[in-house]
């Protein structure tokens, strides 16, 4: 079971020794294939070099456990607290994000040895501390081994992004590709209203954002039993919807018109068939597998089109709480989203990010941790939607039914796909 | 009594063409001071020239009620289709909204024939419509009246932005300037949780975005008393406020960076006072009178500082329901919001807008008008934010509880305040 | 004659006064249809307002004539001097050159005021000085009356683009249209090459850049009879000439890409013809008339596509030196320009401005004015290049072989089109 | 003696290998010490990356030389043709100049294997060609391996730009640093007037922009005996240079002001004394040593300030075409420019481009050379400025008083300075 089902303060030394080092090892298991040309690639302001989210992860471990809590930690090299801080003013001024690719050195080999440093230091610690400090730590512990496991998901997408620039559309991850699947049939999915609560409860690891737990209410609706296909997005398209403003919110049709969007990212025409870039290379979409790569706008004018609408994250909250934590998640390598035979809700976990009509914001009485570390989630509350579900490149164990995911409307080089949903009549 | 508080079912002909009429009038004694060119001026794709207002606002009529219902009406110029159609897809095409101050002709006094033209028409279609159908079609009488109270607010915003760019800082509206008088002590009040309805019900005027009446659970929570006011303001000012990204949401730190913002819209300092550019001219700030012309990231930042947080729009809308709809409105021709000296909750209505920490989003089971009127409201909800309570440049007898008003978080050229609020221990 | 073909210190009192009458009311008289509200359009940052250039205008004699030679002089408004000032450092600060378009006040008529303020005074300095002062001051005279007569051009070539943005396409000037006539043959004229003096000679008003004369060698070449005609440029235009790479300069085919040209400037099509927005409104194009509102990259793609090239600033001085300054000026108040049935170096002046391929840049031994008056033309040479000959839009007995116009090659929104020229074999 | 000084025809196949090989290894001997995230950077879309330099100067020899004239030849990727194409619109598409910095793959070391595939052909040609082909051919070699050297000129500056944004300040090129002595006094030169002739001539290797051989006339100048030291700059700095308007040209003013200049690329200030990165690393700023990394508008407003000028392109021609073509070139691997402690003309060549006021233009009778090798130079004749002289990173050898450099007035990444002049009184 994932070290994040269990509560921290009963993770002896060696659990968490090991759930570092398995975190650890998962992310350089992940780049092993990339050159030291692949992992400098940056390719818009949003993405990073993989080689930064290396360093950053392990930047995260020393400026919030290392440098506070070993008096014998020595950082490798000053430098780096002002080059691998990516946002947190509590720690100091940031090298510009958008400049990130332009960072030669220390080069992919330098950040091997800066990550190595890292974690014999983290090592030494866990060793080094009595139980009580131990179990005391051990939260922030769990929190640098999360953040670890979003960066993982980040070099997924934002490697795939940088690679799509590449006219041999090489490919970046996973290469074994493997057919999706067929689905089950679609079908409605029906709720109950009532006064619930939602968010996290208990004694396991979650992030601030997904708490207090707090009461709200909902009025019966429906949810669509699996994330929409690429067969029903294509029927979309060939009736006109990324050509018709009624579908579209007014920002979401401005955006499209001055970005020229007319097909989800990464894909093109050849030939008069549909094709896209994936983790495997070129390839031609799958009706099966379920639409990817959208922006919150297209999935908005989608569920329009279909005579539905986006679940609130409440009701996908809801929906999905008693369903197992399983799913097509980034353990399978295989970083494309797929199909499933099941019935019933399937593929809440995994695949895709699921947009939600939510705005990302506080929970009535949220406060944010603090310190530095208190700027991890709630200054994002502004002009961002909630996803939830995880994606194929989410790490396995890394989810639960209250997490959080969030963008800004117009991102799209997440997996992210949606669910339909309804009010019940 | 406003005709807003009226079911429109029961107002007759003589009671519509008298509102109709009110309105009308109301609109052309706002401008009457202003010359051609003041009319013509558009200083931000965001604000149009007043000599649009008056066009657009008489389009509103002529398209949704004359075109479809008076058989006999013939258009003045069929190219104001196309020139005055703000935004509605389901009309046609559009003029670009950002090249509206390109268009000097028509002229001010031929946009006056148009006013007349569509006045006329108006009145006789009034006179011609058998009750049934005058039934039928007031409530659109009544959302093209509410439609020109709107724009009467935009004109006084619109153009105190373009005049503020006038270096001789000429006073446009309302030329009586008043002391502000002194507020009352600043006080929390209380409020109860539970599981409370909200949006608006009756036979009364209200948009479609504020139904339908739904139920939403409420923690209890406090009030602030009174608008946040320039002194406390000045306070956040003095203690650094500009400079402090941890009281920033992260992209309301980037918009004041980018933008290089350190005050309130119109403010300057000269010789170490603080002046603002007020549509009475050039005017020192005045402590007790309610802070406004600031964007929701800085309302947010000072709601931070304070230790206090933005309410949501639920809470601001359970508080005030049971108060009486009075404050300084826009009838009194004072364009500045004053300070009240009367305790409890003060000023819910009048002087400044109120930003709320709630993204504009759809209630419940929300559905928009059919047709192109069903673009009125729906298609915004997405990356903006309500403000309650409305401002000195808003029609008297325009507002309820239940009124959602939005702007996008970096807007700032409304009569956008605050009211703070916590969540009671 | 012109009292630019004068020495103006030979220029008394009354000559100078009827001068100045005569190019003061030609401003006036320019304008007298024009509204409030077209007076004050500004359609980009390279365009004012007309209003602006009748004020800036007047700004100048205050500037350097009045406020240094009459002692008793008052300004109208202490203001101005901030507000009309265009670029001149030397001066004082600029009110922001992108935003003449949001002064509505002072309005037309206080301008107009402004105007009559600085006549007064002007009348009144010409009265008061004696003979000598009044010799010197002569040449700064002639320097304002040139100034206004620019300015005069720039009025019709400002309003005729701000104007193009409307969708009625409304007359703006000179709303008699007449037909252009034929051309004359093509031919090729002969120079034999040399070592030859340029720029201006004698005692009669010259602007700064044109002198000092001095020596350059020409090789022999040959210039085309007239300019080139619609009917020559729609030939390049139907034989790919914006979709040929090789026949533009590297900066040309980049701004052509960018900003999505395929048309000279005001060109639409309408059911297969070729329209454009002339200052009679919309007509079709006249294939005998001079093609004009070509950027500089323009003209040259077209010469490239010819087989010829632009000529240089001092071939055309030379070819053009012995011929009368006649032509198609804006006297006659056609403000479009007009085919020629004559034979041999037609058009030279007047009808279009002709792009040549000389940078412009300053004579062997130039140096500029002293003291503010310095900044007229000398800072601008760089990145402009030189357009030699007038327009229908110049006033008559502005120009001599001699003068020198600029603008940046991408600009189109002058009369500007191009003849072509040569090397000999 | 370098190839570049003998007649193409007369080298045999023997002299055009080592040629060939010579050129192409010393570009691999500049980058042997970068890293492979080194030569992936590129931090502006007016660099490139060192690795595209390296694999598009091979496309070069490809494109104009491989596959039209050995018919064996067999690309290694058929994508290099569009990947590694610069601007030659005659040879086909080209990949986005400002996103090659996103190409990982091919990485170094198929750029290497890329390099050796076509060096393998040439060197397979140069043998197979019998020699009167070989004699046709040698001119078109000579272009490739000019365009080679000029690369390699670009690799220095280009990668300085882009290690310039690492805080670390590593060292890029050269890492031995040197003092740079002392300049011997100032001193103006003169030069008599008269009519000239100027351009390339004679049977050498010269670009197509250096020729024809034309007469043009010049007035007496003087010119100074060496380039403008980091003294005289600070001198101009210290008097306000940067904010003094009525030195700088208006657009330069604008482009100071709008980019926020106030000193040369890449100085900053550190405690009171000026300091810069160099391709050594972060260095004092040393007096005696010639400004460099100015753009055009600074030359400029350094030279108004002296009370002096640019010379013409012409000018400095005519004043250096009897020195020997000697100075502190590439060869000496020390990139940055050194003071000069002879007199006379100094350092005209090496250390230092420097600005003249001349317009990059054709010379008459220009025509570029037939087919896409036509592209190289003249298409670029519009909006840029000519440099003479070379600098310390440019090869030794590839340099005449004829060669003319072109870059647009703000850039600055080169290593650019200026020598004054003046017009004899
Ligand atoms: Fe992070
Ligand atoms: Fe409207
Ligand atoms: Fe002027
Ligand atoms: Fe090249």
């Amino acid at each position: 079971r994932s070290f994040n089902r269990l509560d921290p303060r009963k993770l002896d030394q060696a659990d968490l020794a090991e759930a570092y080092d398995r975190v650890r090892r998962s992310t350089e298991a992940l780049i092993e294939s990339l050159g030291p040309e692949d992992q400098n690639l940056q390719s818009m302001p949003d993405a990073s070099p993989v080689k930064w989210h290396r360093a950053h992860t392990s930047w995260f471990f020393e400026t919030f456990i290392l440098k506070p809590h070993l008096p014998a930690y020595r950082p490798l090299d000053p430098g780096y607290e002002y080059l691998f801080n990516s946002y947190y003013n509590g720690v100091g001024r940031q090298y510009p994000r958008p400049r990130r690719g332009l960072i030669s050195r220390p080069d992919q080999a330098a950040v091997t040895d800066y990550r190595r440093h890292v974690d014999g230091a983290i090592q030494q610690l866990l060793i080094q501390l009595d139980p009580p400090t131990l179990r005391q730590l051990a939260p922030l512990i769990l929190l640098g081994l999360n953040h670890e496991q979003q960066h993982q998901e980040l070099i997924v997408t934002d490697l795939k992004h940088a690679f799509s620039f590449n006219p041999a559309h090489p490919p970046c991850f996973g290469t074994r590709h493997e057919p999706s699947g067929q689905n089950a049939a679609f079908d409605w999915l029906g709720f109950e209203g009532g006064l619930f609560e939602f968010g996290h409860e208990g004694p396991a690891f979650a992030f601030d954002n997904e708490m207090p737990r707090h009461r709200a209410f909902l009025a019966p609706f429906e949810l669509g039993s699996q994330p929409v296909s690429c067969a029903a997005y294509l029927a979309f398209m060939d009736d006109g919807g990324y050509e018709r403003p009624e579908l579209w919110l007014s920002d979401g049709w401005s955006w499209r018109q001055v970005e020229g969007i007319d097909a989800p990212l990464y894909w093109w025409r050849e030939d008069g068939d549909w094709w896209h870039y994936s983790c495997t290379g070129a390839r031609p979409v799958d009706p099966d597998s379920p639409i990817c790569h959208l922006s919150f706008y297209e999935a908005w004018a989608f569920a329009e089109w279909s005579g539905a609408r986006l679940p609130s994250e409440l009701e996908w909250e809801h929906a999905v709480r008693a369903l197992p934590i399983e799913g097509h998640f980034a353990d399978r390598r295989r970083f494309h989203p797929e199909a499933s035979a099941a019935t019933g809700l399937t593929q809440a976990y995994g695949s895709v990010w699921e947009w939600t009509s939510s705005a990302y914001a506080a929970y009535p009485g949220f406060r944010p941790g603090k310190g530095a570390v208190g700027e991890y989630n709630g200054k994002f509350m502004a002009n961002q939607m909630v996803l939830r579900g995880g994606s194929c490149a989410t790490a396995a164990g890394h989810l639960r039914a209250s997490y959080r995911n969030f963008f800004h409307p117009h991102q799209r080089w997440q997996f992210s796909g949606l669910r339909l949903a309804r009010s019940a009549s």
